[in-house]
């Protein structure tokens, strides 16, 4: 394979992690070690500020600030929900990718990583298959990152470790609060976690039981399962009536018997026509203090489970990192419309060894990975020993960050901006 | 003051926080200095079990396991809601009492030390007062806890400084995230959390600040002010104009300009009568979205930001510990009927130096302290820097704890139960 001379365009898509940034670092540390490489630039704001020609130029800043992205949540370059939908928007998409490989040639962009999950990998996928009808000569790898978890091929996706480790960490937490306010009344908590369509975050926060199964949580409700209400209130009340208090947690796409999200807001819809899902916990607290008259309380993590780079997986960050890296000696040696995926070997001491593989985009492209039913127990109210099994080396090792005034000390990038060639977007 | 001989308890009561265990270790800790003290008995679940005679022989823990305390969230002890109510049921307040005390004469407690907040305080003031009556000798010292800092007299209250630790830091990692997905449209966040009438923990968020004016929290919103709602939206409004996403904090009982709670749920009250309040954010984001069309997402932190010792204060965790320490001093040196307080002094080089002293409990007994109104802006809209002066010392410093299998390892009392010596209760 020729040497392919050039600069390289990274950018983060999709809803940021506590360790999208330590991918853009693998990519930004690995691309210095490389000649061919000639100038490293990010995307602002993902394919959105690409198509508005808004690029960084990454060399212009420290290298402290470069170190300093493996401890930094949120997305750095900042990211967007942008889809270049061909089905829904045939015209448009054409424009934005016409406009895209314009923006490509007058950077002479060789190397393009996007990093995120199932829709930025389709982008990738397009944008590789685009480049090759285009005669263009662009090497196109994504590298993994959802907090869901929902890539399939990859044994996980970076991001996911560290937010099952704080999901976890905080449902322990709740769960010893909870118990020892227990009364004779009894009380139930819900905590409701990230995953539309995928449990991987709900099932995850089973380690914070610690195999006794008297501990928090003692129900995990996840959206591949279609739950009857009433048998979730049965449990509910039969694990109160055993321990005095329940904590349960809850996948915000949880579906009842009907196959309908027990949490939906019909009224709002996201970019991606998906409709906006808030309060299942709040949903089932009402049907609880209701039919059970147990005192419920509801803990609704949202984005600070995502951004809680406090308490993030130092296993998932170094995953993160080696992805980065992975793709950029990968598109060096000649790859091109592959996905960097991880790989686990199970070490004859029963630890885990982490490494690096890649897979075709096709492969990956708006597939989506779910908890197998074999990992949920048969009544579908708590994953079982083979998901733990999975998600414990997730968690291990703490990411270290500095601290300032009693508050973690993250970076920002200085973003000095790459000059304009094009004239505006149409 | 003549040496009192007899036995010690000890008991937790209230809400737990991160660092109320601190405060017990130091009491243990203290108390295994005297010999005038013999035997050292936790109450189980607060005065609750207290009346049921569920007395814990703490001398039969490990050593370790009290060193743990000091690193372990919720009530080890276990805790409760139990008002001894003179005013609403004198004859059931009569009766309590009574067996109270019967419970004390049977085990010859003579050191009585109840770790709480108004209500608990509230609550060790009478038994002070019932002690005399009868001529019963007994020491009564209060300790300091409750995360809303609402307790007067004390430069701030064990709990609190480490709330707003993990608050603050959640607001920062949230607000870091937000701001790395704004597009053009805007985008705001709602982060509810706790503080009934007090709005303490919210003010306390304005430390992610760090001293920049555009970083979030744009917007606290706190229970002692009473907000227009259309300016609360204006302000919304202005501040993704400005920065295209707004992050707000608001207190869970924040009131309207008719000073009503925007949250309540007038269906549920709790054990002292008051409305439960959930969902001020989520009644706000309704407004955000229906009247300025800005998507807006929301973080309960509920219970989490109570518990998470994981992200707890040091000084604040040193201070609960002192607490406990200051009361079994001051009780040895004859004292009953205060409260320990904190005591704030400010060195020449700026640092702030911590000590205790004693405050009579009449004077802090059902009293709540409340933000100065002078230590807010004048529009309401944020805590100025004489609120910061006041908060930044108290998240200084990370309570370590040992970690296992990538969680926080915490202790568990072993609950060795003290051999009953009365018929059971009436």
């Amino acid at each position: 394979m020729a040497e392919l001379i050039g600069n390289l365009l990274v950018a983060q898509s999709g809803g940021p992690t506590s360790v999208i940034n330590a991918s853009l670092a693998g990519v930004i540390q690995e691309a210095g070690h490389h000649e061919g490489i000639e100038e490293i630039y990010g995307g602002a704001n993902g394919i959105f500020g690409i198509l508005n020609e808004d690029l960084i130029d990454i060399n212009e800043e420290k290298a402290r600030t470069i170190q300093g992205l493996r401890y930094t949540p949120a997305a750095a370059l900042g990211t967007c929900r942008y889809k270049i939908d061909f089905k829904k928007q045939p015209e448009k998409a054409a424009q934005d990718m016409d406009r895209l490989f314009q923006v490509f040639e007058a950077h002479n962009i060789r190397y393009f990583f996007y990093i995120g999950g199932n829709d930025s990998q389709d982008t990738s996928h397009k944008i590789h298959e685009e480049a090759a009808k285009r005669s263009y000569n662009l090497r196109v790898v994504g590298v993994p990152k959802t907090i869901d978890n929902d890539l399939p091929h990859t044994d996980n996706c970076p991001g996911y470790g560290s937010v099952i480790k704080y999901s976890a960490t905080t449902v322990m937490e709740v769960g010893i609060d909870v118990g020892s306010m227990a009364t004779d009344d009894g009380s139930c908590c819900i905590i409701e976690v990230m995953g539309r369509s995928a449990g991987w975050i709900a099932a995850g926060t089973v380690l914070a039981k610690r195999g006794n199964p008297a501990n928090p949580p003692h129900i995990i409700l996840v959206p591949e399962i279609q739950y009857d209400v009433d048998a979730v209130l049965a449990k509910i009340k039969e694990t109160v009536e055993a321990y005095r208090y329940c904590v349960m947690v809850v996948g915000e796409g949880i579906k009842n018997k009907q196959g309908e999200e027990i949490g939906a807001d019909k009224n709002h819809v996201d970019a991606f026509g998906h409709p906006v899902l808030a309060g299942a916990a709040e949903v089932i607290k009402k049907y609880v203090q209701g039919k059970l008259n147990t005192k419920t309380r509801t803990v609704l993590l949202g984005y600070a489970q995502r951004a809680a780079e406090h308490c993030a997986s130092l296993a998932d960050s170094a995953n993160a990192f080696a992805c980065g890296e992975a793709a950029v000696r990968a598109a060096i040696l000649g790859q091109s419309g592959s996905m960097v995926k991880i790989v686990r070997t199970l070490q004859p001491d029963g630890s885990v060894k982490w490494s690096t593989g890649l897979q075709p985009l096709t492969d990956i492209a708006n597939v989506e990975h779910f908890v197998p039913r074999d990992w949920i127990s048969e009544d579908g109210f708590l994953p079982n020993e083979k998901f733990v099994e999975y998600a414990r080396p997730l968690i291990e090792g703490e990411v270290k960050f500095p601290v300032e005034a009693g508050l973690p000390k993250y970076v920002v990038l200085d973003k000095s901006k790459v000059e304009k060639k094009l004239p505006p977007r149409s």
